[in-house]
């Protein structure tokens, strides 16, 4: 099984390909897809969702994991974060796969066990959960990675299910 | 001259069509695009992105006039309505349409001539400007109308010409 974990913006959206076979997981591959502040912002989207889509044509995952927006962000944020999860939701529905979401708590519970793990701890345990020999970069694609490992573990042991649609 | 107005939304997206001859104004075609609040949210904005690229290639609009939004909702509604304007940039850079946008204060001045100008009020020169035998519904229809109008105004008059990215 091959999981998308994304890390949603509009500036640098972070993503990252796990494959899971059995309780291993492994990197396939991690990045970042940034757009340039100076281009007009549907330019901006268009080349987020060209990128995405052309990911998931090479890669085909069977899920895709998105990161959940922070609530404590103002609504400038809010509203331009919105703008890139609409086009990456929108490529995924293109190709027909199921969208599932998580906060930044469930990430941090997965991987660390406790919800206030700082940043640090969160590349340390994707590092040792891929077997990486250095801390992925840069940060998104580490948050990209995160949330993959972190839909991994919510599916293989079954306790949350919940597509970002039930929780809208 | 074609413009098309949105009043984004991931629930309902009101839109209008109105070409400019000289300083008239005629309705081409106004409505709304509707999703079902029990559809994955993928689902929703994958039909509005698809009755909407249907509707640029019905009509061809030269500009397209988004509304932008209000400031004061909270962060939930930012997401999701950013989620809404996220594919309909998208689906302006897939046609290659520039994009500009108004806020609710600046359609109020354009069709009333001042701010505090109620949806009623609104309505009734939507109807005024566009010759129409009776007020547009629904509502999101007339303020998809009402962007439209608003454009044209700053347009043809050249007092703003500030398109989406100079703004972000």
């Amino acid at each position: 099984m091959v999981i998308l974990g994304i890390d949603p913006g509009t500036a640098t959206t972070g993503f990252g390909l796990i494959r899971v076979v059995g309780n291993k997981f492994k990197a396939v591959q991690y990045g970042v897809i940034t757009t340039e502040a100076h281009m007009p912002m549907e330019k901006r989207l268009l080349k987020l969702h060209h990128e995405l889509s052309n990911l998931i044509d090479t890669y085909k995952p069977d899920h895709v994991a998105v990161e959940e927006l922070f609530f404590n962000r103002n609504i400038t944020t809010g509203i331009t974060v919105g703008q890139a999860r609409g086009v990456i939701l929108l490529a995924c529905a293109e190709k027909e796969i199921a969208v599932y979401e998580y906060t930044p708590l469930e990430v941090k519970q997965a991987l660390v066990g406790y919800g206030r793990a700082d940043k640090n701890q969160i590349q340390q345990m994707v590092k040792r959960f891929l077997g990486l020999t250095a801390l992925p970069k840069p940060d998104d694609a580490a948050d990209g990675l995160a949330i993959a490992i972190c839909h991994a573990h919510y599916h293989q042991t079954n306790t949350r299910r919940t597509r970002y649609d039930q929780l809208h």
